[in-house]
């Protein structure tokens, strides 16, 4: 079978790193206790707890829209509602998993510039209901970074969670790259999440280079109780959990999921400065992370289709390019030519 | 970190086997199209319909919780309910996955000898009730090999099968260990599903020697319908499927499926021909495929404890051994040397 | 206890009209097989069949949030979702209870004016995601009358019902206020549901006099497979379920519903041809039914409360009046009075 | 349309006593606040709390299936099991509805003589597993009196509820008939519930001589929390809730809720008494509330429905008589003389 040459569809469409495949090497050696009370998942929530500087509570799913279901489900009731970006990914690409895994809690929507909330926006949707015909808020969600590639600064992120305690909301980050934004910001992930008033966190592995898996890091442990049954109960226990922990034990210890992550980030700006100097192509939201979002005619989005590059548009017009962990500069400069290319030639 | 000495509690213990783990490797060149859209999801499932000898619709998740659930809340309404033997693993080890996934599917229990369900049981239960304050039985689930390591013959399924197609019901069948079950039986795969009237299948890839994965496979596709967002929504569409998929194209296409199923069998026929001779050892179950189920002293099995085994126990009394595609000639040895001794000395 | 004078915030503060009434009083002579099995609930499936010309299949639920959902989730599955209004009752006003009930199913929300769908909106909503990552349309929701008083006619119910058999969706109606509908529109309830394409109703009983209960209607029978397990199951089987048929029987047999209906309408009309002369005092909406929107400053709201009016007011800003089968001409003008004389005064 | 001559088949066949029709009319002078906000359903609060002689919450829901489900949604996680009897009207009789109002919360059945629990089961249920792989005990639900017609004694209430605080589990009562406990029992409602160790009461209104309506009772008031949220969600919250509500302030005003009762359970005894003298008619449980289940020949029932009497059987051979608040002594006496002429007769 041939290998797909590379395209920036999605981060998602990049392998397994060269780290995360050699612990997963390591880790098969033998044999090793189910359900994760293995040796390997131990090391990993430690591993976790070095990195926040915290004692937290860790537990592994096997995807981003699981974790994050888990995660609404464990902290709402059914009658319970979630505010989140109109854009929240949670909204817009989880085929209503978060309703599913709570049985029926509401995500109320803020309209947001490039996935960011405020906490103007949340007050505002927070206390517009108050009466039991409407679900009551509960939750505050926000993607960090956002799903247009921006990233919340630490203060912003502590404005929100000051709302949400003064509301009496709980504050969960959707970090399926997180490593993205901790590479992107000039602080600790400590700083970023609990320092800052982050509840829980889902911690993406998959993007950061890994085959499958995202940690749920529950900084208040209180939170927490209860949530291996709830995992179990959904179909997220991994029976051989070493292989979804092993990676994490290298990657977080040896440094590789923050150079990933740089890695791709590094790709993204270096793509966006290029494709800002051809004429008709705009930027369409500021590049902190491994997204860049273009505005470009129809016309040109076609030509370079038609020269066999892939990628996802959005309403409104324009097309998304994500980078990962081992996106070749030689394709991205191909990229850039084309677009160069077209830049000059399209009417 | 040290590997841990090879036990005998659960096949869950063993690793990932040689072919699937080069089949990973193998499909880790490059990118790939993700959420499925990939060539090696394309051709793990004309491996299966190769190997079922029909056109049927295959699926992937990650565990059997989430594949043996999903299946049923697809057949199912909330108001509807599963017939199951009392010892189904959907009902004593899923933690209440299936009515969750259901919405509230209940599940009735038929009394079963080593987890078997007959033709006869479940017209008893399926005719109790008729009435509209109790669920209506949509499905019927049988285990193969059972949850104690026994075997339904082909003729058996078709006697089951034959009472469900009279009373209107669907045949689910839950192959956690279904290439045992092949190994053990001398029958093909399509014989033992779809010939003998299951309309769905769930193929354990994890205890078979994989990381993760079982297959979903519908062999009458008008029940497939929109399985593929119930999948999506419940948390259980891997981003990069190539992961789940590529072990299977290399495994069925090689018959190390069946190849590690036959081992892990022989290795409990060899344990079990070896432990029927100790006294006070007596099997509690056949052994058809790669389950032993003693009963013993309740001080013998402390012993065997004291010696470094790890085991399972169940209700009524007794030890459990499974083996695996990995399972050591030596460390069984060792289990039986232990065994014999223990019956000599123990009083 | 004194009863509370009337006042105009919602058609839910009037009690059981006198043929309600008298029909609870007639069923509750002797005793009745329970949970439907009784003549009246036969009686009354039948003077819904007369009134729709059809055969339909005709089920119970307690109230308008119940009926609604359980349609909703006999149409849909947990990933599919419901189009409907951004001011539609199941998005305002039922506390999540479509997610509940449907376990996960979304609704998607259409900007509207005055509450009202077209084909136009549908299509777009319908039209914008095919992919597994987002809920399948499934169902078309329409309130009739909508929750801001105004009517589809027949004509643009038909348009919705083509573009949803285009589709392949089905199409539900919310007629809380059904009756208030049909008193409004020169036409038969026949033209205006299964004539027009409507596959389900759900028809108020609550606001048009009773003490509780809502009619299911299924003008295709085979969505109805089930749906008694369905209402069983969600606690909407009443056992004395004569005390919510039998009030069908007779206001259905003597045209009663249609005469509370009109009554309410008329006193709508009066109070809003009066209203719409005092000085900065608006209508918002058409008046089609039984309730009445005006804009008005917000110091004449206040001043409106502080004379002991009871009112709602929505976002935007206005105040909501909803009649009756038992308004009173003579608070009608009382409030008329209160309105023409602030008109005057406040500035 | 003709009254249906007097059955003992189910205390649902008779209809709305004098009392609660009363208080029905009264509460349908003029208008009142809807969704609970109105003077009777205080006041009806308030008369539990007189009747409890305790701080308690109250909630009305339409009935005994929403209201029991709904209390176990409110204690329970979908990951949780709830200990009940195998007769429990929850497990033989709801449909599955606690199942869907959780999400998944499983029950775990006793074996009981005559429905009821005792601490040694409860205790034997709730320790069997402690592992993540089965649902985790949260909630021991009794039937007061059982689905057998027995009643608990407050010594047996309080040693169930003390192994329930031991284990951590809350203790839920379904009172569907209450009345007729309190009747049998002498005893307060305060002794019987709260003073005993129950936190949750379900207290049947319909089964009392209510058209519908039960009410939930939470002694722990911090259990209570949102509970009307659940209610609005779950389809159970009444907009024209004085209907549900001025029955039980006029009936627990007056004492007509323990007369009812009494004069039901006097109709079961008197009629269990005669039953027992009739050859080969035996009484299979004791006669403490308003039910009577008799063992006789198949023939002998088979005879009985041919001279009119209708009434349901039971798995093991036997026949159900339920006595109701109206139930009328010359039907129990020709009800008497036919089973006394077939135990003459009948070989």
């Amino acid at each position: 079978m041939n290998e797909v040459e590379q395209q920036f569809a999605s981060d998602n469409y990049a392998g397994i790193c060269p780290d995360a495949w050699a612990a997963m090497d390591e880790a098969n050696r033998g044999h090793a206790t189910a359900y994760g009370a293995d040796q390997w998942t131990a090391k990993a929530s430690d591993a976790f707890r070095d990195l926040f500087e915290t004692r937290c509570e860790i537990f592994f799913a096997f995807n981003g829209t699981a974790a994050n279901s888990l995660v609404l489900a464990s902290l709402c009731q059914s009658y319970h509602s979630v505010i989140c970006s109109d854009s929240a990914h949670i909204e817009t690409d989880e085929c209503g998993a978060p309703e599913f895994f709570s049985n029926g809690s509401k995500l109320l929507l803020a309209p947001s510039t490039n996935g960011k909330l405020t906490a103007g926006a949340i007050r505002s949707i927070a206390t517009k209901r108050s009466d039991i015909h409407f679900p009551k808020p509960r939750v505050v969600s926000i993607t960090q970074p956002t799903e247009m590639g921006e990233v919340y600064t630490v203060d912003e992120i502590r404005a929100i969670s000051e709302v949400c305690r003064e509301l009496g909301l709980r504050l969960h980050m959707d970090g399926a790259r997180f490593a993205n934004a901790c590479a992107s910001l000039d602080c600790s992930p400590a700083e970023m999440t609990w320092q800052a008033g982050v509840d829980v966190l889902c911690f993406g592995g998959t993007k950061n280079g890994m085959a499958f898996g995202e940690a749920v890091i529950f900084f208040d442990s209180s939170l927490a109780a209860d949530f291996d049954y709830r995992c179990k109960q959904a179909g997220q226990l991994a029976s051989k959990m070493r292989f979804l922990a092993a990676p994490w034990v290298r990657m977080l210890g040896n440094g590789s999921w923050l150079r990933n992550a740089a890695h791709a980030n590094a790709c993204a700006r270096r793509f966006a400065e290029a494709a800002a100097h051809v004429p008709r192509v705009h930027l369409i939201s500021k590049v902190e992370a491994n997204a860049v979002f273009l505005k470009m005619p129809e016309s040109m989005m076609e030509e370079l289709r038609s020269r066999g590059w892939v990628f996802y548009t959005f309403i409104g017009g324009g097309a998304r390019f994500m980078f990962a962990w081992d996106s070749l500069p030689v394709r991205i400069n191909a990229l850039v030519e084309d677009l160069k290319d077209l830049g000059r030639s399209v009417v």
